[in-house]
């Protein structure tokens, strides 16, 4: 298999789109396609910051480092979740975070979870008893909540995230299986910013996974190799293995799925007024960021609850 | 596992609805469910006359057993297709199609499609090119202006075929791979008369096929075991398996897309108007049925190629 730019022997070779790339010209067309996508989708410009959130995932540090190649003005954010109980989940993910910060020499905010909230995400779900036994939930509220805060209040206008077309293919699979119109909706590689949040984006939304990794190994980028181990059986690495036998069976089935979605949506397939029951959205009364419950939202809530002590145990 | 009715020992436990059932309430409960999506997507009354297509398997022969038990007026449609190389499949069907008629003394109209036009289904797929070596198109598109003509000619009111939950949730779930708007808004369980073209509907479209044998055995109704030898290795028949492994993990995950799919598009999912893209219908200068193109319809342009002899082959 040959480089289909320079006819040398080629590493990386993508069944789903006919081409075949050597370790140099692939680690060029990474940020050609990605720029591709920035322009295509109207994510944002040069002029604008962007706050990257960074788990010290192959996506996450990857993204950070194309838009630094870009010339972009691209910060980091690494969230501190204290995920480390079987194994030093949180602890590895910021070092790998860290070291690539300083070896690029880039801006990295880091939010440790338990130092300013009190409680890790395991802990914090455990008192707040949401999530059944999971706390998936718990913690993509927590990062959401501090992710617009950090944006908000060090006035990035975008909030960057690292999720590639598995990623996409798999949430729109789960909301296409119960045809949940509002999130079939919502679903897109940019949310425009609304009431005060940031605008997000997700340059990487038409990459596979396994492209993703290709790149940060060629690239030399030290990543953490784990998943989250909350995430062992989740419904979304699930979907994503039904959609990979799919792929194997039908190679560039995944792409098509995510693109043909987009093109459907853009085409006037949904009935997108109907379908966006967003409501109308006030001012948290405690933080000040924008929710749909009256006054405190969900996060405030939560933590207002853990940090009584002696609370009632409403599981007995 | 005890009937849910009388307390019995059950014979069918269907997770999908938590609900076990004897023998004799099985086969009562079939009925009445068939009766409820009767009236529920307003298919027909007992006044309508109803041809039933069957095809000497477990669905038609079930469907024109269960519409007979209701108490309706369905006569039965056998369309004899040639396709007899590897096993007898279509003699087979005949016969056992023959048999239940005559058992239950209904009214069978056959079609044979080699004595009426000249080839069978196979034959007819490799004088005409079409189908690229599968003759399932050519297959569809004779069956369908059969069963239209048929319909048409004899005065029936509606046309019922056995499709069950898991060929509509095989055909969902290929048109939602790619997103065809065109065919996402038109499958439904009834399909409207137009243009001359009997109403279609499909009173099976909730069960299970696994429902639709239990029913078939219990009834003792004798059919075709064997698929048609065509179908092996077709696409539906792959997105079946995806979705029976998907139903394996989740109970009722089939169902469930299925019917949410219709209750989305129900409440407005759907741009119906932008994407109903259907074309001005003509009558077909030859056989007078509705077609889109202009002058001749498929069939009747089909029909024409394979009469001429000598015809150059385009293949060489």
């Amino acid at each position: 298999m040959k480089c289909r730019t320079c006819g040398q022997k080629a590493v990386v070779n993508m069944r789903q789109h006919k081409l075949a790339l050597c370790k140099e010209h692939y680690l060029e067309w990474i940020p050609e396609q990605t720029e591709r996508f920035i322009g295509k989708y109207h994510m944002f410009s040069k002029d604008e910051k962007i706050l990257v959130a960074v788990s010290g995932g192959k996506d996450s540090l990857s993204l950070w480092d194309i838009l630094n190649r870009l010339g972009y003005q691209a910060d980091g954010l690494y969230i501190g979740l204290g995920i480390d109980e079987s194994i030093d989940y949180s602890k590895e993910s910021h070092r790998f975070t860290i070291k690539f910060a300083d070896e690029h020499q880039l801006k990295l905010h880091s939010v440790d979870v338990e130092k300013e909230y009190g409680h890790s995400i395991p802990v914090l779900a455990e008192l707040s008893h949401r999530g059944k036994g999971r706390p998936c939930a718990v913690c993509g509220l927590t990062k959401r909540h501090v992710m617009n805060r950090i944006a908000r209040d060090l006035g990035y206008d975008v909030l960057a995230t690292g999720h590639n077309l598995d990623d996409e293919a798999a949430t729109l699979f789960g909301n296409t299986l119960i045809w949940s119109g509002e999130s079939l909706v919502r679903q897109s590689p940019v949310l425009p910013e609304s009431d005060g949040l940031a605008r997000k984006v997700k340059p990487l939304c038409r990459f596979y996974e396994k492209e993703m990794t290709a790149y940060a190994l060629l690239r030399g980028i030290e990543y953490i190799y784990e998943e989250c181990p909350f995430s062992i059986g989740s419904t979304s690495i699930y979907y994503k293995q039904l959609l990979n036998q799919l792929e194997n069976e039908r190679p560039g089935a995944k792409l098509i799925f995510y693109l043909k979605f987009l093109e459907a949506r853009k085409q006037g397939l949904f009935n997108i007024s109907e379908m966006d029951k967003s409501p109308l959205l006030t001012k948290c009364s405690s933080c000040g960021q924008p929710t749909s419950a009256e006054g405190e939202c969900s996060f405030c809530r939560m933590m207002a609850k853990v940090k009584i002590p002696n609370q009632p145990n409403d599981d007995q």
